[in-house]
């Protein structure tokens, strides 16, 4: 079975491998997608990793991450976007598919969400011309609310193209199920998203119940209740027909078996659960 | 300073508090509103809790909980309803605001949201006639996203005016702060509440960073993220005065205290960071 459509986000293997066993660790299993975090790639460096990349003809579904714009001063607001434009410039190097933004949530001290919002899309703003001169798209990666105070502040769909479309092209969303699984206006948001050539990446994992922790208790896709075939069903109408990407962050699960494990249970559940 | 504009859920304090105890506790701290749990009514029997608000003239600003719809089969949703029945008359013989509904998550091994979502609609649809037949209104409680799979699959104030819309007369929302504050799209939907005289209760606690626990972490008013005066201008500005209710479910904080100083916090907090 072709597991083209399958990328795997390294994050999902981060306790087990560095970014040099990873990439080993998916091509024995016939996985040749994967999305990079910046400190993995860090840790061996750009050009090794831009290597690797080209040497084994991997896809990069995307580079996690850009954003984190909120900020309490313009200091702070100018650090992020030069570091936003070096994400810009690794991203390009490793061939990726988009950069990732998770835009941040509130300033220290700060219980302003509007303020805060206006931020980012003021961030966006300002590093999209050097995004579009280097022809990196770039995603808008709407987190769930929970994640509002300390993570992003762009919560849903339709929030983050309402962005998009004010801010024009070159700009896109990274639809994550474990993020916008539960809105109402999913549907109809997933449609909006494809006809304006706005998916830029599909991220799967799986909501579970219950979930033991905010942060590190992202279930295996099929362990959870999320309803994965019917949004990639959506997303394949709405036009997008990019890899599904997994990523899973598990602190007591995942984590902690061994990597193949992981990677092997990723791709047949990507067979059974995921693709259509 | 008067805390007419108070309510104290008694969840607040459950694990200090039987219900006659908090009810007294209450009084002792000039707080002349509350919002009652079923069980802690059963707990003391339905008669017993009814002569205690009316001997001392408490009002009573919403029962909790009716709701919890979706079900696996007919038998599940006809047991529901009955059991939302009963809910009526206890508030009713409380002389309660509103019932409050928490109108339940998907059934047990359903990944189908829209179909749970259909027979939260048609649920509520089934017990209205009733409810308007004996004056007592409909308080839809729309949850915070992270409890969609596991207790209600109403997650936003549009979507639950939304139903509003479609069933009629006799249904509200309770804006519970904690469960709606990271909406973008918040302060046009409290609007349209008030517009429509569809908000039945104002609930308040505060969002802590981090947040350790989905369920049992609210924080006290002013020890989170929330800005809860903006909140309370817009409900004010939309036409709707009543009082605000803390509900703080705090398993490692405030009900490990005693319940004396979880009350006096309450009232603090509701003068210098809740009130307008």
């Amino acid at each position: 079975m072709s597991l083209e459509g399958l990328s795997i986000n390294l994050a999902t293997v981060r306790q087990q491998y560095n970014f040099a066993q990873a990439v080993d660790a998916c091509l024995a299993q016939g996985i040749t997608s994967i999305a990079l975090w910046r400190d993995q790639v860090q840790a061996i460096g750009l050009r090794e990793a831009a290597r690797i990349v080209e040497a084994n003809k991997l896809r990069v579904t995307g580079l996690c991450r850009g954003g984190m714009f909120p900020a309490v001063d313009k200091e702070g607001l100018a650090a992020a976007i030069d570091d936003n434009k070096r994400a810009i410039d690794e991203a390009v190097a490793l061939h990726a598919d988009c950069l990732v933004l998770v835009v941040g949530g509130l300033p220290k001290g700060s219980r302003d969400l509007p303020a805060a919002r206006q931020m980012v899309a003021d961030g966006i703003a300002a590093i999209l011309p050097y995004a579009r001169e280097h022809k990196m798209p770039l995603a808008i990666e709407p987190l769930h609310p929970m994640y509002a105070a300390d993570r992003a502040c762009i919560n849903t769909l339709e929030q983050a193209l309402d962005v998009c479309d004010l801010l024009g092209d070159g700009v896109g969303v990274a639809v994550d199920v474990y993020h916008v699984w539960w809105d109402p206006k999913l549907y109809e948001q997933i449609a909006r998203a494809g006809a304006a050539g706005r998916i830029l990446a599909h991220h799967i994992c799986d909501w579970l119940v219950p979930t033991r922790d905010l942060l590190l208790d992202r279930g295996m896709m099929g362990d959870g209740v999320i309803d994965l075939k019917s949004i990639r069903a959506a997303i394949e109408k709405s036009g997008y027909h990019g890899p599904q990407e997994v990523e899973i962050f598990s602190s007591e699960n995942w984590w902690k078996r061994p990597g193949e494990e992981v990677l092997s249970t990723c791709a047949e559940r990507y067979l059974t659960t995921c693709r259509l």
